[in-house]
């Protein structure tokens, strides 16, 4: 294992209120930005229903060819909470009740009208698992394996995340930086094919806009090598001086 | 084929920009919602890196089970947009330049310095497809059997939907209803349940939030019949009230 093997990880959305235009995602970009700062790439995000086999089938596709898999939804206490037992199934493990869980959510309710079997539920893991702390409402995340069991609700994902920061295995992070220009993208097409061609490890992403009543774009530059990635800029900052542009340090 | 007939649709996103955290989606949101109103169900959404091999193995596995197939970004003019190629491949049909497409560019272009290589391979369609209108910029969508190619700036995209409204064939529209409640779903978690269990065809929904320091859930109840929509908020409406709390129609 070297220093220069990819750490992958995907993201799970469980939710009908996604899909059906309810609520608008907001964990996609917490979690991406947050495994970058672990050295983790994120590769592919699903979103499913709330239901067993939809679940199932991806957790199991998403596990076999990443590094790490991350969930968000579906881990609170009422009926279309499903995930714990919708991974439990794909594993084919058994869902217990965790001790600790437990204590937590009864020291949590003891204020607050005492445990039920609603509250019961979100003690509720797939067997093996450990627990991921959650200062805000006590119930926590999961750990089963290298799935990573998120709340829905962003603060709360946010806080779980934290409390994972730096525990989990990485390589470099994915450096980037930008440069823009008022110059229409299909101008400087040939410019960004180029440059990317001649700085192997380099990815170029252009990113056009519409400002003010004007075009102009922004061009990212990704590369765990932070030379690769100042060469790339300097090379899309002449093209474009070149071409009668003038370039815009760190994007516009 | 009956009036109950449910079609069903999945999304995918093709987008570095999306899986780096660079940029915040937008686009899951508003296809979800136009989707609903053209009585089109959202079952499933990915995300994929732009990847030729990522996006054929996406379109293939969601077209194979779904009526329709939507795809945002990857049609601009730069290397990174690879979409019509890795659609075009997962077809197994050829890429070829679409003469109406072409018109429309070169029209636009006139007073915009031109066409070139770049601003041409907007035009680039996969074999028999036909064109989604955008009268922003000329560049269009791109229909090829039930798959439609929509643009990532999301407000391209939505110019391409409304292009698209009522040209369609769909079922009945999944109708909803909210109901709040300032109470913990975690007191209200065997009512909303038992509602579900006894109105067939219906989806309840607990979304728990926390505001101006305390708590409080929506129950959203989703439906392609109105009276069952009916009918289970009365339900929660009535349960709600017999443990003591207050129901708001049309939630918090």
């Amino acid at each position: 294992m070297t220093s220069d093997r990819i750490w992958t990880a995907a993201l799970l959305i469980i939710g009908d209120e996604i899909l059906s235009g309810r609520t608008q995602d907001r964990n996609v970009g917490q979690v991406a930005t947050w495994l970058n700062t672990q050295g983790i790439r994120l590769t592919e995000v699903r979103v499913v229903a709330d239901d067993m086999g939809a679940i199932g089938e991806a957790v199991n596709a998403l596990k076999a060819r990443n590094d790490y898999l991350f969930t968000t939804g579906g881990i609170g206490p009422t009926h279309d909470d499903i995930t714990v037992d919708a991974i439990a199934a794909a594993l084919g493990v058994e869902v217990e009740i965790h001790p600790e869980a437990r204590a937590v959510l009864e020291g949590y309710y003891e204020s607050r009208g005492g445990i039920n079997e609603a509250r019961l539920r979100m003690a509720r893991v797939p067997a093996g698992a450990t627990l991921i702390k959650n200062a805000a409402t006590g119930a926590p995340g999961i750990r089963v394996g290298d799935i990573f069991i998120l709340a829905g609700v962003p603060r709360i994902a946010e806080l779980m995340l934290e409390a994972l920061t730096g525990t989990l295995e990485g390589g470099r992070p994915m450096l980037s930086r930008t440069i823009g220009c008022w110059v229409p993208e299909s101008e400087v097409a040939d410019l960004l094919r180029a440059t990317e061609a001649d700085h192997t490890g380099s990815q170029i992403g252009s990113y056009p806009f519409w400002r003010d009543g004007r075009g102009g774009a922004n061009f990212v530059v990704r590369s765990t090598d932070p030379a690769t990635v100042e060469a790339c800029i300097a090379a899309i900052g002449a093209g474009l001086t070149a071409l009668g542009y003038e370039p815009v340090a760190d994007g516009i």
